[in-house]
């Protein structure tokens, strides 16, 4: 999105501050979203069957509080994931203490996300002596956004941000968004973590759904390498500062906090995918003519997900015979012989089977940094959209690499 | 198994032959296996909804001619997938003209195989033109079948075989395998196709029921890129040759034959793995505990084609967070907090948490050949058995190499 943050563009009444803990060797480490009245809070988290503490414990507070929350402590270099009991209380510990310095409210008000190495206990020590420096230099600037920004990252090789805004009732709103991550990628870490940020007044209820409803169009129609982490986290807080009227779950005001919303969760997981490890290009597959939406959507992520596609693409290898391989072994029925498929615009299969087109003027197409792939069934009226990236050797050397 | 065929070892009445017809550009790319008698034959072919012509075809000769078969045409170089009608038409003039040549037979007694390029027209006549000279030179003799287990070569470093030898009644009865493949691994390449000849007396149900019992266990629980391959193909071939007494589907001669059967199976399966592209590790995922056994093959399934497990394993790093991030994410229910992981031996995950090791033993012993990973859910009595292979930087570099 924009290149430079400006101070407009922050949402009134939130601070953010970040530094280095010691998790880490040397860099940020520990980061800070705190708004200065409670915000209503909306969450989406990971489905994987092993839930990370800090998950297990923000979706605990989320209840308690009554989806009302002051602030979010992050931490990177380690996902306090597989660490037992005393996992779940260094969470705790981390929630109350960022609660106590933030003026004595309850730890319930606070949620706790972590990013990193698995199954190695957490120094929580380290992040609770921290804190009340933390709290302390806590700012509502673009410059503090920014390290918080990078107090999150991992293996991601840039800062990932995205802002909007629009008008509700008459009054300026704005949206700012930012996140880390792509996939579970990196020897151990674990984690895509998104937080979004709106002085919007928005009820709880009516903010679950807004987030449910472009999570669904943006982070969950991405795949780095299919495999969902244990600790990934979407929270969208909404504070009301702009002095905005609230808005309600139908109307138009709701469309319009939508419309501003989307872009900016779009935004981010496209930031994701661009930075997926080894990526040289931005993959957009699109299924049209399925059964169903669901259908279309089952074959999209089997393509997103083959590592024969995504090696093909790494070579810009207009290989089309591996998305028609992919969508056959997706589990959907559909008639192989209307298959029609694009590759950078091109067409290259009519009613499943070959149709001629120049390889080498394919071949440059596919080195493009974004290319789109349609797939046509013309077996029903369902569509989808994901979004993927190449599979690379980079991406085996990083992972393979061995840690110590 | 064994490093050379001895002709002892040769089930009595079945004839090869190879030769390059001109699909590849110089080497061995047609193949001849002959019943000197109509042959019970059991197939498996690929569940994927896309399939070859060949798989086509040859499955309704199997109904037509009662699954009594006397050869077996095999060529590499192209798949004869996504060609629509010229393709089925191709398929079957292979099947007339083996039938005319072998003794003016009906074409339904042969099967047809291609493995090879997607998507591309497979020049037929120069198979047809061949088929003479093929059943000519068909020789019931080691150097024969060596010469087949050759010609139907695609991306495979090394031909792939194994024999096995039992007695039915007093008599000996003789079982020999060979196969291709590991996986869909080449650009544009389809394939795993697997032939076995035994000279056993098998009506064609038992066949059918032993080939089944015998495959879920081997060459349905191999991973190599997690592709399902559109030609996938395994044919059981029993003349009776031996002149041992048939084998009903019950009793003493039944487990006996599947237990000199399924080792066979077994070998073929792990050959394919071991062959991988890029392969440096077999990897035996073994889940015991899980709820059921279905569950157990779900959870083994998820592990064995998650890109994260295997470029760990690449690397030889003893990264269990990545296992019980992939089984968390399998969609089996289990509770995390009682998982147990050991890899090569070593306990590294007890109770869902770290267990203490050392990561620099741990380290060289991932580095062997063959590499056991167990996870044990203590959640129910269910297991599995999968076998895979690392996911190398060179897997990336072959499949992304552009054709031309």
């Amino acid at each position: 999105m924009n290149a430079h943050l400006s101070a407009s563009q922050l949402p009134r009444g939130f601070a953010y501050s970040a530094l280095a803990c010691g998790l880490k060797k040397s860099s940020l480490d520990l980061g800070l979203l705190a708004s200065d009245r409670p915000a209503s809070a909306a969450c989406v988290f990971t489905t994987n069957l092993v839930q990370a503490a800090p998950v297990l414990v923000s979706r605990a507070h989320l209840t308690k509080s009554r989806h009302k929350i002051l602030g979010v402590v992050v931490n990177s270099g380690n996902a306090n994931c597989a660490t037992g009991p005393q996992g779940l209380a260094a969470s705790s510990a981390t929630a109350g203490k960022a609660a106590r310095e933030l003026g004595h409210h309850h730890p319930s008000q606070i949620l706790v996300c972590s990013t990193g190495v698995i199954g190695v206990p957490l120094r929580v020590n380290r992040i609770l002596r921290a804190i009340p420096h933390l709290v302390l230099t806590r700012a509502a600037s673009a410059a503090a956004f920014s390290q918080f920004t990078r107090a999150i990252m991992t293996t991601d090789t840039r800062p990932k941000w995205a802002a909007a805004s629009c008008r509700i009732g008459g009054k300026r709103i704005r949206i700012l968004g930012c996140c880390k991550g792509a996939g579970m990628i990196h020897p151990r870490m674990a984690t895509m973590l998104a937080f979004i940020a709106t002085d919007a007044a928005v009820p709880p209820g009516v903010l679950s759904r807004a987030l449910r409803q472009s999570v669904a169009r943006t982070f969950n129609a991405i795949s780095v390498d299919g495999d969902t982490s244990t600790n990934d986290t979407v929270a969208l807080l909404a504070n009301g500062a702009s002095g905005a009227p609230p808005i309600r779950s139908s109307g138009a005001n709701y469309q319009t906090f939508l419309a501003a919303l989307e872009p900016v969760s779009r935004s981010l997981a496209l930031q994701i995918v661009a930075d997926g490890e080894g990526a040289q290009h931005v993959i957009e597959i699109e299924v049209h003519g399925a059964p169903s939406d669901c259908a279309a959507a089952q074959i999209a992520r089997t393509i997103a997900t083959s590592p024969l596609v995504k090696t093909a693409l790494a070579g810009a290898d207009p290989n089309w015979g591996r998305i028609i391989g992919a969508a056959g072994r997706s589990g959907v029925r559909f008639d192989p012989a209307r298959v029609e498929i694009r590759m950078a615009g091109i067409l290259m299969c009519r009613r499943g089977r070959a149709h001629h087109f120049n390889e080498r003027s394919a071949h440059r197409r596919l080195l493009a940094s974004h290319v789109p792939i349609v797939v046509d069934l013309h077996s029903g009226r369902g569509s989808a959209r994901i979004w993927t990236c190449d599979f690379t050797a980079d991406y085996v050397k990083i992972n393979a690499s061995y840690r110590t």
